[in-house]
């Protein structure tokens, strides 16, 4: 974007949260028998963090945390930035310090590493496949226990968008909800009598008969589920403009060009925080 | 296993404390909006969780502790065990109770399914692959971060066999370690001076020279660094049975055969844990 | 509401979390010293919690909880349910059993009905106070720390609209961010592009002339602050039912009428949560 | 206090606990939404802490730490530290730093500054209002669930007294345990027979003549529980110094004065933590 | 004691806490792998707590809780109580249902019996050693870290009395403070000057001349630091009852009946928490 | 060890987990009382650790973790390293800096210390007395609750092995398992099928015919429980060299000397971390 502002970054709480969580993890009780039995405490090193195939970088943060919650003397230098493309045998990092820290602390910085630049690295995938339209690519809830907030970093990271984080900062009525209310009708006007101003309310329909009604109503957005694109461009010319369209389920990187030529506002992915393969990427002593 | 003993349990406070982090974070600090705005307090339902597609089931235990962490009212049937492949379109559970847990509950224990099983399967789908040759499939360290144990369980789901936990339950000794050392000998040797007796060390070796050295200490394996399959056979008959032998590096579904049909007891495989695409799942109002 | 629906409940995660922590700081390392030396462990009892001052209750399941958390024989009846309006001298709950648990937890109970039953009559005071107005009265982020998802609760249960729970669940730019980006269309522009289609935007205008130009913009909400009846009178006029209108600043029982009869659709009130004196109750065995 | 001895600092263990968890509630999952969008990393600024009414201040190490948590590289400067009373419009503090820090932290710096600067006012009032007298004004256990140790130092900083922090560092015999041991006698006695040599004990008595009873063992404290200012002084006579005395229930500004002037040690007051007015401070960027 | 009150049990909520936190220690990631893998998830059992020597039993409440919380089919009878002295051989406890929960849990319940058991069994060695004196035997905050609460239930159990049970609970000035306050006048004073009236003050004075100028201040305790029995019978008579007196330093099985002669009221043994061997205790399988 | 490497560190992430539970333990709610009455906040102190008897020192650490969490500015000099042993009254450490961290965090410190030192100086005085044997002295997981990894860490200083860490990291087939699978071949295999290739197994034998059976199968080790000298002597000789031999059961300082000559590779004493006395250490004011 033209105004300088970088995609906004990790709280330094959530990044060492995160990071001790995870080096609790792999250091278990007894810490890391092999570098402690091998490698002398004054020993020093440096190391470059590289890619092995082409993708999106995201976790910095975590990676510089990584180390540095181990010793604080390790020091990081970020080769390159979160969300650029890297080719393969991209040195992206380089850390220096501590030979027990930088070892130790390997595993963990890249395991964030690889997971995060997979998810960028997916949806940057899907934003390039749709260039030129006017849809965004953006995640959905169906993250892995524990990481929604890397995960959904990582999304924005690779040019996506986010959908809401919880089942807490904006509502979206399904299917499941409607049958309790008895009718769409019914399920809007009772979030309505109950919502703040400051959440949105999203509703997923699955005809355009279900669309008309909903569009008789104060909502925000509309998931049009697991439609065709001739069913979405429809839709998208039923709505006018008045709601946000977002189209959903069923895609994939062979569909999803056609779906976003369909005119919709936005086209979510279960499968970028689901389904990205790792980043391949390596931790080698210089 | 004709013994009738399942696969190892999760122990339900580890599957306590996982069910319940996931859901404070899909909770939030106001909670399902959608369902407490729609559906009464005292509405019941029933739903059934059902595969889309063909894979191998985990996480029963999540998916049951997700709801009932909610509401210790809702019941959860298993009608397919972890364990199980099932075909798609098959039911694999059925949960009763208070309508409301049921659907703010949805997300978390489908994450974990969704996760799980998709580790699970791609397991699976590599134990196939070496059907009939004596070779283990493994996992790594190579997980998601807070998700270790979830993961390590799904893989022994699916058929593999578990790598080290963590740093602090078996030693690995690596070309990095082998460096700090001076020569691999040294390292063994520094390894061997302390290390409790109830702690296996295994030696990364790249070469045959190596691995010649290796087998003149006592260490209980080797991994076989990125050999191809005829290095790897070589490998084996140099080490005759005296020690483990494990293959790792560039393992593929493609090569998976070829290296387990080189003899060696062991192939670990990172993608299991840090590249398995979900298994898609979903959850419907009965 | 008509619709049979209560005031959404806590989430039973939430509660008990809330008590035990609660009941953590009572019990410091040495328990109910008191309670302990005195009461024998199989004394049962039963009390009465009766309100000394007309208001508006909120937080039983938190006080059902805090005795039920020290032992599960405790039972608790609530007669007086959330956001019903108490005389003076009513019984609202009973709880009978275990009498040390009863004794013990008697202060976590009513220290969280005091506190959640004051800002629900504070809350119920001013809605009372705008009644058949349109104006709706709504609490802000100025909480109690580490309080602020049970704040919010109590102010739904007197009757008013939660505004956003934090810094990340809507977005609300105010004088300082307007100074940042250099200009208000520069900071609307900004937030327009990096902002979830699933997050409202509300900016802080101080004159009618900044309002003019927040209208230009596709923006949910205006906070108009610290104006005059006179002054939100024109403003509504000049907002036209485009946007909503919230008016903050200035707020007191004296005013806030004369605020609502200005047509704002919102008046955010700090005091709800940050000022609110405790109802007084008591709990006496019966 | 002549010594220059300060009013005891909170542990920096204990601050840091308390910030942290009010800025993960308030930065929730996707963190500062809106200063993310607007401010670069780069932005600095400084801004002034002042008060919009007078009151006395208490918190400044919390607001600090507030900042700071955030980023280390925020300078925090007290102009009128903790106990100082302030006039309205005065600055109280200066932050310098990385604007993004400030404007995150800010509302979290003021919810504590205001809870517990509204605590110290009340408190000084209090205190003030018995200037004079031998009395000494004191909070109770009617405190804000999880802000126990915070609000007790907010009172000692208004020139208050800390009664009991929880049930485990005193006893404090009520009528309730008095029900179940008979009578006073046995109470107190079994209260004898348990009690740390460490640990004080105070028994509440409702009239002259159990005041006697008590006068009778070996207690440190009496707390005369709803006397009238007559009554109190026919207390204090009969105690004769023979035991702390302290008068509670029914105190307001309006009868302080002369319950203190019925010569009781100590006047226990529970507004001062449960319904304390928060004291109006605002940040301004400079 | 005659009036049929047990000693204080520990609150269940600390008992939880204590018992979660070690079955997570000794489960660590992988859980127990030995019983996991041989015993059937249906297989039953029961099993005997038995003592290999004579003791006092301290613990049971966190011995069933061990088993129970790895699964509340689990029950478990007490057959001797805590506070009861045991001969070697006896039954202590019966444990019955799932055995798999029984053999996992079987380490932790016994790490918490035999070491809260240890400490019983050498604190009424010692009550035992001052029987028919008026001296008191007592512990202090030399105590293992995390288990204080346990320890000093544990000592109650044996017949001791417990000290302070942190910095918080009472005030205890030692020579490092007078140091600091220039003398011992000055240090009383100032903590006169801020103590609550609810806070025990006790002061540590190695010569007769400094109990002098202590009993001219208002003390409630006095700790008379490694005095030899003439000596401490001569500060007792010097105390008058004025003050409790309790002697500390050099205090051994071997001299504690000389010590309890000279009159003190209190003996505080570090011993009692610092260095207790366990009590033999172990499991068979009935 | 001649290789310069030093016994293990604790890693800095464990060291400050524990330490501040332990601060926490200490300071309560209301922090410590005495020295914030007496001590003013610029005072500057420096103070000497001393022991009081001989022994090993281990915890250093710590003690500098527990000073240093109260306050940056305190430093902290090793003077004594971890696993040296002391003479009594030699200076071991020195802390300088602000007075109220130094005395506010002694007892936290001290207690760390004089815990690991007792339990390295137990472990020392047996590796000595099997000194010139070929056998290790090794702990158990009979340690206390909450403690494991640093009274493991003791045993290391104190010139000991480490058993297992937990019931994850290794394999112990004990005679209660074998009595679930019927006989010891079928536990055997049953663990054979499921255990990991990096894990190791131990099987506890009673007799040599036992003894024998087990060495059909591939265990890396042996327990042999409660063995007389010259039952371990046959022992030893029927294993031949094929499996470690640990002796367990019935060992102190009177019998070690003589079960290490009968040949065993391991002995292990549950004393080492249950029933070490505690080191005194004292810290005095410089």
């Amino acid at each position: 974007m033209s105004d300088g502002l970088q995609v906004s970054q990790l709280s330094s709480l959530l990044v060492e949260d995160a990071v001790r969580a995870a080096l609790r993890e792999d250091l278990g009780r007894a810490g890391d028998l092999t570098s402690d039995a091998i490698i002398r405490p004054g020993d020093q090193t440096s190391a470059l963090i590289r890619t092995r195939a082409r993708g999106c970088i995201a976790g910095m943060q975590l990676a510089e945390a990584s180390f540095r919650a181990l010793d604080p003397q390790a020091s990081f230098d970020v080769v390159v930035s979160d969300g650029t493309v890297a080719d393969p045998g991209a040195i992206i990092a380089e850390v220096r310090g501590p030979a027990r820290a930088i070892l130790t602390g390997e595993r963990t910085a890249l395991n964030f590493l690889i997971h995060l630049s997979g998810i960028a690295t997916l949806t940057h995938t899907y934003v390039d496949a749709v260039a030129g339209t006017s849809a965004h690519i953006c995640c959905t809830r169906k993250t892995t226990p524990g990481l929604r907030a890397l995960e959904k970093y990582a999304v924005r990271v690779g040019g996506g968008m986010n959908h809401r984080f919880g089942l807490d900062d904006a509502i979206l009525i399904k299917d499941n909800h409607i049958a309790f209310a008895g009718d769409i009708a019914t399920a809007i006007e009772r979030v309505r009598a109950r919502a703040s101003h400051m959440v949105k309310v999203e509703v997923e329909v699955d005809t355009l008969a279900q669309l008309e009604t909903v569009l008789g109503f104060d909502v925000d957005a509309v998931l049009l589920d697991n439609m065709t694109p001739d069913h979405l461009k429809a839709a998208v010319r039923l709505a006018g403009g008045r709601v946000i369209t977002e189209a959903s389920g069923g895609v994939s990187l062979e569909t999803v060009r056609a779906i976003a030529e369909a005119g919709v506002n936005l086209i979510s992915v279960g499968a970028l925080t689901h389904s990205a393969p790792a980043l391949d990427l390596g931790l080698d002593l210089a």
